[in-house]
């Protein structure tokens, strides 16, 4: 019998425990799921950042850390782990993520706002938007969520940039990357989504310098992490017009502080972290599947490259 | 040459002018488009409903009446309008209506409206819609305009049924038509758009009854025209909470009158006739395309069938 240890919090074991066991069974895997295995009995840990595992070296059984989340930023580099560390890639968790992020580029680009707080009886037939074809979009990261948005939004007639550090190319966008790349796809653009992972190279990426290249009052869309933008220098950016509104769905800390400037910013729009939640049905699949792979020899999927960092 | 009568307001004409003559010019055709040419020399009208001519009856020698507007209920009923009656069917008015339907389906099906009111500093997560595939929604109209909304909505991901009076087959779409269709269609929809064409026997077709059949808590998105919804029955029955939001374009009186109670409900967000504008520059070129049908012998493009009345 493998033993498969849960290391998250009280409420994700709440959520996960009977559809990871519903997903051992239908595998058939005899599996004894548990928040407290003998680290030297441990055959797999299901895994969050937020849970009481924290050392890992002696889980020296342990074949592979199945992340529960897509972000391993606050576990990739703790030194201890030197077992597989697999990323949680969901397609529900993509669904989500290009919901969220088409419905608020929709939001912006058509100017509800205006509509949806104008209730007064004024008649605003003077708001026009361009077609969605004039409208640059700019997506940073390219990666599964970021291609899924930047295709989603392709597909409804816009016109659609994706840059990545390294090359890579998804159908329907023009894609760019490196430094140059990087400075080609913000000039002008309109709206600009951050989907990149978070590291020590995307930390702050959209700075005072980067947010001056983009059109006069364009809008940002941030369902990614909340280190990839300089808060300081967007509230500066909204303040002078150059950025005429930011939604915001991830925050440096969360819950975001009720004092923070987003809260009271007129141009900001916090979300609490919802763009893409991981739904506990078919997180459990993936995790189960995963570890069948290892139970039969085959490779893991979305195991963590360590040096770049997801 | 040609003469090409323009009958429309002055502001379309202001609008209009420049890009018919372009479109002309490089269709080749040599027309003399004017707003008062004589009616028995006039060769073709191109019409919008709020223009001078109102009695077709001395234009003898006119092949067509060319309509600026997709709407032709005004019109239709006419007796003296004997000549062929062509509607304008744009792709841009197509990609325009698809964005805005997309953007306020997917505001409402995200509870959007909770986050852009509450920049109060409370972190509302609890919010957790459900993913596309499990959102039914119903699209009333699957003509042109109906059929292409439907169809961005599940390529997205929604679940979607058209409806339409007589049997239509849209590829993506689960199609019903008939009353018997309607019931079907309406019951436990979670979201409905309305883009019927204005006829006798669409006018009211989502009165009380209809309107109690769908999901509690449902949403209401009308592009389509006002008398396609009662409402009265509908500002009861989101005072009743059968209906949680109505997002409406058109009104049976536009500008919607200040002292509406549309205006003053919570429960409403009223745009104004906004969803699909005419682009004067596309919309030239389906006009001008018409007349070279008719020079050329070729049918007519769109022509209104007067028994249906679209």
């Amino acid at each position: 019998m493998l033993k498969v240890l849960f290391s998250a919090k009280s409420r994700a074991w709440d959520e996960y425990q009977a559809p990871l066991n519903a997903a051992f069974a239908k595998a058939g895997l005899d599996v004894d799921l548990s928040r407290d295995h003998p680290p030297a009995e441990t055959d797999y840990i299901v895994f969050a950042p937020n849970g009481p595992v924290t050392d890992f070296a002696p889980y020296t059984r342990t074949k592979a850390v199945l992340s529960l989340w897509a972000g391993v930023e606050t576990v990739v580099d703790n030194p201890t782990l030197t077992q597989p560390l697999c990323r949680l890639v969901d397609t529900s968790l993509t669904q989500g993520m290009v919901e969220w992020v088409t419905g608020h580029t929709l939001r912006h680009h058509l100017g509800m706002d205006a509509h949806i707080h104008g209730q007064d009886g004024i008649w605003r037939d003077q708001i026009s938007p361009p077609l969605a074809p004039k409208r640059p979009v700019t997506v940073l990261g390219i990666g599964a969520l970021g291609a899924a948005c930047g295709q989603a939004l392709a597909s409804l007639g816009f016109a659609v940039t994706g840059w990545s550090r390294s090359a890579k190319n998804v159908p329907g966008l023009h894609c760019l990357h490196g430094d140059d790349g990087l400075r080609t796809a913000l000039t002008d653009a309109q709206i600009v989504i951050t989907l990149l992972p978070q590291t020590p190279q995307t930390k702050d990426i959209l700075n005072a310098e980067r947010l001056a290249l983009l059109a006069k009052g364009a809008f940002i869309i941030n369902p990614g992490r909340g280190p990839l933008i300089d808060d300081a220098a967007l509230v500066q950016a909204l303040d002078s017009g150059q950025i005429a509104h930011a939604t915001l769905d991830v925050f440096r800390v969360e819950p975001l502080p009720v004092d923070h400037p987003f809260w009271a910013h007129p141009g900001v729009t916090v979300t609490p972290h919802i763009a893409a939640t991981t739904r506990p049905e078919t997180a459990a699949e993936i995790i189960v599947d995963n570890i069948q792979r290892g139970e039969t020899g085959r490779p893991f999927l979305n195991v963590v490259d360590r040096g770049l960092g997801y």
